[in-house]
């Protein structure tokens, strides 16, 4: 596989997140790039689910995606291996991306030519979910092994999501996961939050979730 | 199930960590209270794996467990349900327990009858790696789901763990994960490291950990 670039990010803790993901997500109207973070716990599927929804968008949007991680590369390679433009942020230790951090990624992609940057962030459903990337829609990943109480949790991951994806659906029968429970656990969190079932291993409704960014892409383009 | 304490626990940032964490283990020296910390991501598996130990343990010594989380108290409950003193810390939203936070847990316990506290961790990979919480020993789970190239990724937890349990072993044939690769890379990280492969569903080789933890108990006490 391709080597890929792997950006050293530096956190700052002296300026107000909030303000900086306002102005991001302005500076990315203006740009017309569309920013999605993508969240879950380690080993949800993350790299798996997007590799296969990429398959289904990149011939329609141009797509780059900005891995997260405290250290390797392994997910940036792979997706660069479906030829969607990948970097590599290390966050120096840090558990989360912040808006600063985030800019400092999309500093080293070529946004006029893109529709869509996908973040990866950190394995974690602590953190991420506290600092505000600049994104204009948060999706976040649960897989059927982690269990139908995790909104009870990590209540601050549930409500800030606009998507959760319940991932590994292929594997219930082997996991006491009850599907009636997590979405009710889960509006108990956030009654807006929508909800799609998906086997990223076996690409079921992968469209689903495809379409479901295909259509926030629109919004925004129509919008802005 | 009974009602069990629920503790608010305060983080302070102002001191150092590292000198709370020693001044903890001492405390616990002179007590003759042996403390061990549970890590892992969000549903590996902590709290099946502590209840089925347990059963095998609270016969032989007189245990306590705190548990860490943002909210909810789901697992101090389960806990108490087979007769083990628990309680619940709320972290107030913070993604880790330190030693402060720690000993404020302990202050809630009655020391002098007990031989070992177990920390169940806020699940996270990243941040209670960082943060010393005055324990002897630290353990983590890492699942088989989760995949084998965690501690590629987040290379800290495996570092400070003194002892990782594969867990969810009999599910392995759903899962693209291999024995071979996972110990490698936990070896990469940390040459002492010890492994046990573990089902806590269905009680495979929790004896090995029970019966890990009561030697690491007896020579906690020989020693002090």
């Amino acid at each position: 596989m391709d080597e890929v670039r792997i950006i050293e990010i530096k956190h700052s803790v002296f300026k107000s997140n909030e303000d900086e993901a306002n102005k991001l997500r302005d500076f990315l109207k203006a740009k017309k790039v569309f920013l999605m973070n993508l969240m879950s716990s380690p080993g949800s599927g993350k790299t798996t689910t997007l590799l296969k929804t990429l398959a289904k968008l990149k011939d329609k949007l141009k797509i780059a995606v900005m891995e997260a991680d405290i250290d390797s590369d392994v997910d940036a390679k792979k997706i660069k291996s479906v030829d969607v433009e990948s970097i590599q942020l290390h966050t120096g230790g840090m558990c989360h991306l912040d808006a600063l951090m985030t800019k400092q990624g999309l500093d080293n992609l070529d946004l006029d030519n893109l529709d869509l940057v996908i973040i990866e962030n950190v394995g974690n459903l602590v953190c991420p979910a506290e600092f505000d990337t600049g994104a204009f829609k948060n999706v976040m990943i649960l897989s059927i092994p982690e269990g139908d109480d995790k909104p009870l949790k990590y209540p601050l991951m549930f409500q800030v999501c606009d998507l959760v994806l319940i991932n590994k659906i292929d594997v219930i029968n082997y996991f006491d996961f009850n599907l009636n429970k997590v979405c009710e656990n889960i509006k108990k969190r956030n009654q807006n939050c929508e909800i799609i079932f998906i086997s990223a291993k076996n690409d079921e409704n992968i469209d689903k979730f495809a379409n479901w960014i295909l259509n926030q892409v629109n919004l925004f383009k129509e919008d802005n």
